[in-house]
């Protein structure tokens, strides 16, 4: 298990690759943009030839790509990962993607004898660099087993979550509810600003009681001062809201506060704020009041 | 500043006026339910003859009453509490109503040479019995000194948050952010249980990431149980989306997700689980998709 | 049942009292303002000292207020309507106002031998000019037959809907439909062209099929313009959407489409278009998405 | 233009295909039921021997299928129409599907010299059967006019409203506001009868003002009495939602309300109303008050 197919370096990536490198591993990367995998050399890995070369001599293979369509071409195409992968190889995807792709792919790679992990992260940019992802992984426990040694060279909390697409489901949980939570106290903002309350005292109240959250507490300055430098990105944000709503109508369930949230998002990204941080669903509050 | 008269002694009022008697006060208590004033002379304090006499020989007032009507008529109609305030009188409204109802108080107190504080709290019966309620404090600055030594009694966050009005203006942004994460919570519950994956490894992992929260670390294990024992009722959540709702009138502000989340713990109560616990959001997002 | 007293002589109540005036009715107006009653005398009709003398001669009496505190003032105060009321007076309140206020005043007035109906309008300016407003009653079958003489003058559709605040419910169901299909139409118009496609054609067709509308027939072609000239202004249907929330809260049901509709239209109204017609909801849609 | 090539001959398709028999036209046809081409031979039909056979002999091919994936498949995947298509073929695809597919579709179809058409329709089984459907078509101008003769058959009201992809956008913004007046009538009726108020005197008002709709004329009594034969299915204005939403998405736009509406048409399918007419919104939100 010590040599590693790497397929998608860039922001999280590139740096989570370099982590493996320096962990001891045999890296072998490869990325449309040519840029990543001259960092990874840089990092003391290798360059791949390409999907066929790397998934020919990897023991486990990681792919962190853009969307489900990425990784469908990437592993279920012809000439892609699984016409390439040799029986046992342990292919962990920690692309953020539907959770009826991660079924998919799994379904597919265990026909052909492959083990397949979903395990999308949270953590962003700097989590990457730090190796302090959370990574939430679905898939057989044997497998996930067989995984962790790996996973725990890139993040500090790794939770096997259930079967495959399990992790996918939990990552747009959680990215339902951090939405929702940035709407909210965008909410309270802007009601507070309106009735002439200072917002900085008002949202000290509201941190330290039970409307309390991990996103007061990091963000409720920047939010008040309106920089909204990312962090995480409106638009992908936005890519994350559809899966969450996509994994929910697969489900057969409804969600009306999420059905909302998306489009207060997609209003973020209509308004040109994709490249700010998620936070900058404050702007979209905002504009509905001026 | 010794005599401390006390009107509203139910399921918060009773404890926190037990509390003002312990820590040296002489509290005379009113309220309509004779079980309240009982209790008060039980831990020490006396009996009121009537809004009147309290009133008259209070240094301190406060009024722990339902809601805006209720302020209104005692506070504001003939017999009430200005009729019969002595001109210096501190007067502390600690009920949770609409901040326009709190600055119309304190205007017609000011007339008299009242001074006129509004203190909501949060923190619930437990806050009340333990000491240990947030409060926040809209008013003068001067008042807000001269209130808080008797303020400390009663609680551990003792903010002043700005002019008259502002801390019901506050109290209605705390409860809008806390309605709206239990609405998300429910979500991300629903979502995994319907995907077959385990909601208690799931929450896991958003406790420890950017969708943390205070809500999710009291009331996670409870909701995924279905144990909806109060804590504090929905009912009063009800009310309490009201005044959010009227407060963002007031101020002239449009809030989407906050009347979405009032129509959903309308629901609830709809549903006839407006003694349950407000995390009993559950059910409504549960029930929408049964 | 000759003489009709008609307080609240507005945009509406104008025109209403002399149609009545050109009906043959003895028509004694009073407002606050005194270019309404000047114009009442200029159309025949005779100026009312005040409440006190308006309401002692007249057979009938009308209302048409701007809200439910108007009504309660000039209805239920000392030295208001009922005060000064003999028994057997029909009193119609054509305002809009919360059914509880309106269920409110019945019975106060029951208390007293005054027959209360509810009886708000819509029509607008135009349909109050030409007596053909839409009147939905409440209240009780003989005081509806003994009004209905007088309503014929003013409306052409009349109903009577149920018993005392029940045409205000009507009204209230009224106006959340209408104020959501502006908004379903202006997010009809906002997709179609954000997709180039000409709303105009786009629109042609839903009209004609199972989505057509009065609105889509009235008001696309001014809403493809952005002609917004009021017709009824957003500020009265701000004003409205509270009273149908009221109104549901009273009821003790949820609405949540309701809930989200409101907000929008207090978007538009925190925007500055609060003179405009309601149809420049689509102002608000746009500007999401701007 | 004589020779016709129809594939799909389910509920829409079948009575469609009979349609062109009926007028003329030498129809051959295909669907992956058997029953579907039994039908159409009795009509007076050919039975088709495969996608390829039927493509090959058609001056006009016609598509009726359920959504994007199986247009996709029917005419993109090798083996499929545009394989087989010769050089001038006018392609009518009349399912309803996402714009975007649609616009693939005609890209691909105009680089082998085939001209396509996306006209999806409205108006149910009724209107296929009486050959009234409502055809909102996109493509080019000229193709337009050779598919028009064709199109009369089936339809009544029959509007170019733009190039590939305005059909479906068209289509789906009928769809959002179709789902929207179902949602406010609903709430209507449940505020009216919670209120007391008898719902179908309430809804003779609204659907004799401004709040009037073809769907108040044609379902308000089959709603009052919860009689939701379809009609047209939930399950498929689900996916016609899907579809608004992805349109949305696509054109870079957020549309709060359809949002919420899509999440209240996936909770009538997720409480088991799938197979009844898309009026059972009114049990949704009945069952969020009960």
């Amino acid at each position: 298990m010590n040599t590693v197919g790497f397929i998608g370096l860039g922001i999280m990536g590139g740096p989570m690759a370099a982590n493996l490198v320096r962990a001891g591993y045999s890296v072998t990367g490869y990325d449309l943009a040519p840029g990543g995998v001259e960092r990874l050399r840089e990092a003391g890995g290798n360059a791949g030839g390409g999907v066929a070369e790397i998934v020919r001599e990897a023991d486990v293979l990681i792919t962190m790509l853009p969307d489900s369509p990425q990784v469908e071409e990437v592993v279920l195409t012809p000439g892609g990962v699984l016409e390439h992968a040799k029986p046992g190889l342990l292919y962990i995807d920690m692309s953020t993607i539907r959770p009826d792709t991660s079924r998919r792919v799994a379904q597919a790679g265990a026909a052909l004898g492959v083990r397949v992990l979903d395990a999308p992260v949270s953590g962003g940019e700097k989590g990457a660099i730090d190796g302090t992802l959370s990574i939430m992984v679905g898939g057989a426990a044997d497998d996930f087993a067989a995984a962790r040694q790996v996973l725990e060279v890139l993040g500090t909390t790794i939770v096997h979550v259930g079967p495959s697409g399990a992790g996918q489901t939990v990552k747009a949980a959680n990215q339902l509810v951090v939405g929702g939570i940035y709407a909210l106290v965008a909410e309270a903002i802007v009601l507070l600003e309106a009735s002439e309350v200072d917002p900085r005292k008002g949202l000290d109240v509201l941190a330290g009681g039970l409307a309390g959250s991990r996103i007061l507490d990091l963000k409720r300055e920047t939010m008040i001062k309106r920089e909204f430098r990312p962090g995480f990105r409106v638009d992908l944000h936005h890519k994350d809201m559809g899966i969450a709503l996509a994994a929910a109508r697969e489900a057969g369930v409804a969600l009306p506060v999420t059905g909302l949230i998306a489009q207060l998002i997609a209003a973020a990204r209509a308004q040109g704020h994709g490249s700010l941080d998620h936070s900058a669903l404050l702007k979209v509050i905002e504009r509905i009041n001026r």
